[in-house]
């Protein structure tokens, strides 16, 4: 039989041991668990990139799977903490925003069951967000563990703009890439893009370019250099797909 | 029935193949194992937080892990090697310092043993600390490893200190949270603290503040930023917990 | 029965979602197996870098180990894909010369099979590689995903050079240690480093010198800080070695 797999998105960075206390809190109550790092390289308050990361990954795991998202600037605060219900996937985090690209989704619980014993108020991720990992890895009905939520926090997803921008300082954006024809522009940072190539090797240096990503959609890449410094694109910026011939 | 953890904690970073080398002498060996990284990114010669992530992470993993604890500014010079054992768990490192939070522990040995073949003069992580591991994962008593060694290496680590700080520069101390009482303020680097919150959101801009963090002692935050930065904070400088009323 | 290892080594960097979807695409289909993360910080075009890594730690993974080799500037364009099988073990890659230090090797695969379904052009490391590295997995048997390669790409690895500089600065070249004799000295960037060590404790503040690695090579290291910046080298630069009392 397949061992469950675990899969963890963090903003908490790899130099300390806050990662490790995870896994270890999963693995002494369930040991026979596939655990995955999607990052732990989040920007603080990067929920955008985080949800979209989780959104555009989680399925290419198996069905059955469990996603712990802890990007949580509001720990200690009294924000819900969600299990959310997708596609035979299980996401685990707090109710900030960052599992918009999820809605609507099959079930949305707002986690009301806490484990025992005394819980930190810096780390609810070990200490309440884990426990629940092991819970459903037990097979409690999420149910069970809270009630449904009632109006989840949505970052407004729906518009095009920038989602995340990679380390190779790719702009990435969620505008699907069947929408990219020939004779389209995008426009990002008040700079406008025409050129569109099928792969890296097409870009001239210097220029960005538009390009269908990995995840499908309209990325702006350049050619050894970050698309998103010669374009000053961030996460969150709006950008505008102009049609051929149209001088918007 | 459930494989044995073994975690990695090292100043290897994760640029080259240290830490897949480690891995790999014991997969080849024991290949039903549970690797988990604690961290690899110890600053050099950071034994203080390395021995703090470790003292305060073993108790999540299950008893029976074993902990390969790789900080080794020494590598190459005749420092022992030791295996401590305590609380049911195993540690396996240099004989630094590095396990000062551990002492006292029930058993102290220091290896004598060695893997046949010949040995590199500058991996000895490789080379023979992950072989103790593996030893030990096939249940040769610790023991027979070595000989109790008489006088390891201790930190003052008893004082009230900075023993790590952490990716987001909060300064983690050993002074035990419940010490921590309405009124009371902490003196870090020649600067007094006196704020106490209970969540980071609690914290003005600009100004740290104590938080019992999540090893449950009492840690510098600030909003946003860095404490460490804010108090010229590094790991190893005195603290000291200054109780209501005082002028101290 | 023991699960079969797949290490992965990219210059994906950790902070995106590639690295998770390359293992999600292998857990996916092949629930029982081992990923172990060689490196995903090789530099950008670093094909040296990463041609070495791979080359001295292969061996220490178990025979029928998979080494999933993703550093591929070329992605989109039509170099092929190989695997390659040498001592029991198979390495799947890109033909850009990352693989010239296994050659030759007792297999090399040019790879025409496709798995079904759209590919992005971006990313073939998840959308071919990864599934080439399942159906070895399946234990399809190489030759039946390609053809013999005819001419695979191959650096001049042959020549004495440096072939990475690790995260402390040491400058690792290709020259095997036996050649390390009493009075040799190495030129590197134009300087000659003539002292030799046997550990990194006897280098004196601010020299280089010349110590046997990890890997049974000669290494050029500094005491607590980097050779490669004293010496101002970088992989790929041509290093010579001069015998005992030449002037050279």
């Amino acid at each position: 039989m397949s061992r469950p797999v675990v899969t963890l998105l963090t903003d908490f960075g790899l130099e300390d041991a806050y990662v490790a206390q995870l896994k270890a809190v999963i693995l002494s109550q369930v040991p026979d668990v596939e655990l995955v790092d999607i990052t732990h390289s989040i920007p603080p308050f990067g929920l955008l990139s985080a949800g979209w990361l989780l959104h555009t990954s989680y399925a290419f795991f198996p069905r059955g799977s469990i996603h712990l998202c802890v990007v949580d600037p509001g720990v200690g605060t009294s924000r819900p903490i969600l299990a959310v219900l997708k596609d035979g996937h299980a996401f685990v985090g707090p109710d900030n925003g960052v599992f918009s690209f999820l809605f609507p989704a099959e079930q949305v619980i707002e986690i009301t069951w806490k484990p025992l014993g005394p819980l930190s108020s810096t780390f609810h991720g070990r200490d309440i967000m884990a426990p629940v990992v092991v819970e459903l890895l037990k097979y409690t009905p999420p149910q069970s563990l809270g009630r449904p939520a009632s109006n989840p926090v949505r970052l407004d997803v729906a518009k095009d703009m920038v989602v995340h921008i990679d380390r190779f300082g790719n702009v990435v954006t969620n505008v699907h890439g069947s929408r990219l024809q020939d004779g389209c522009s995008l426009v990002v940072g008040g700079k406008r893009v025409h050129r569109i190539v099928e792969s890296f090797a097409g870009i001239p240096p210097g220029e960005p370019a538009l390009i269908v990503g990995s995840a499908l959609t309209v990325e702006v890449a350049a050619n050894r250099e970050s698309a998103a410094v010669l374009l000053g694109a961030k996460a969150g910026m709006p950008v505008r797909l102009i049609p051929p011939g149209s001088y918007a």
